[in-house]
């Protein structure tokens, strides 16, 4: 992974750092480079289903986040990113102490970009991959009043 | 939708009840029919992605959610219900006052049980529906430890 | 199911005899109507996968074909269609005399149109559902060369 | 990739060459591993779309079938596979002189398989990827009836 360049790193994190989402589940940012970004999030009681595991929807949305800021790394300034599609396999229950999630473009298109997302659960040292994403990420016409 | 048995019905909120997750995003039962259930949850500005919009992630939550204790009306007492994959098509921006996430089953297998999910947005009495989704739910064994 | 005007129904049909892919399996249209078009396939022996079903890719490519079709006829004239992605749920091995393939937009978008695809096997009679897919069509733009 | 037990090597061969689609579609064997394996297959006109590139569900039953196989090679002999569900994004048009498929396991479960697909076309002696597939492939009890 090269560097990002500094205006792009700016403006991928500020966009992090709107959506609340990602505060309420303490979910923060590991690394970013071109095409690819990892974002971690601690395990949390509070976003668990009923066997204690944390929720699937709680993975997706850390692993769709990382596969947008992906995108995101890719488009141009007049662009924002909307997700229109993922596809979640849930490889093992979500236990473990932290969770990263990992999301890279695979195919960067001008309309819709095309990415491959993994999250891994962490426990006394050991990663062991939960959940596998694919994800089409729309490049949207700043002119529809979105920003990023 | 008839009415479920008053024992099923118990065990599917009991279930959900004992979902952290949903308390967080202050989700709640609409109805639990046999293979079909509906929730709701308020909008709420803690759980939105950077353009303001409800989080992808948490509108999938919900209507996993909702696919899953579809499944689970369906199985037998000494089976637990976990979620192996899911799409998530996004229609439209998820923004309105709630949102509402129905869950039926559209194959009850007796290893597999496939589901069709929707998620509607309702602002000032209109619903439009925001998200689409196909899961599998596997049926899961008591005796791995799992309840339900 | 309204009807189709004469000059969209006659574009949807003639594109669909371009594909020879369809004649290789023997897909003929049943009904085209806005956003919703039905195909048939008779059970074919040279289809078969090692079990002697219908193999899986088959059943895709002719929902895959009934949605696109569904997609193209709530297009612009000036638009070709092009599949992004597809997934499809197996419901039941795909045994039977002949197979329907249904499909319907549910969400059409202006760059992209959200369809739903069913299949159903026919024997003696009776039908039975063997796949459910849920589709992204494109709409592009002829000036990339593409025409319907 | 380590070489396959000549068993297991011939019972996945033996498989594949019960699939009449594969023969139809003109696809062979290019090489077996334990949880991996890759086809190929020719560019032929009769398995084209309108725009004259290779129908998507094409490509997809050649990436169907390489996932199944790689799955079918990690199994027990008392068992045959089947796939329950897999999702392909499009990631470029299907034109070439032939395409290879990759099937690999990432997630051998005891009762499904996740498998990762991708589909590579080849002209003039480069490749360029067109398929993106995620896939489960379910271990079915040879009581059931399906042997492989």
């Amino acid at each position: 992974m090269s560097a990002l360049d500094p205006k792009t790193d700016k403006r991928c994190r500020d966009s992090f750092s709107r959506q609340k989402a990602m505060a309420t589940i303490g979910a923060s940012v590991l690394s970013v480079a071109p095409g690819e970004v990892e974002l971690v999030m601690p395990f949390s009681d509070k976003l668990t289903q009923q066997h204690g595991f944390i929720h699937a929807g709680i993975i997706t949305m850390l692993v769709d986040t990382a596969c947008g800021f992906a995108a995101l790394s890719l488009m141009p300034e007049d662009a924002a990113v909307l997700t229109t599609e993922f596809k979640v396999n849930l490889l093992s229950p979500a236990k473990g102490e932290r969770f990263i999630a990992h999301g890279k473009v695979v195919r960067p298109g001008k309309k819709l970009m095309v990415c491959l997302g993994e999250v891994f659960a962490e426990e006394g040292g050991k990663r062991k991959q939960v959940a596998l994403m694919t994800a089409s990420m729309m490049v949207m016409d700043t002119s529809t009043g979105l920003r990023d």
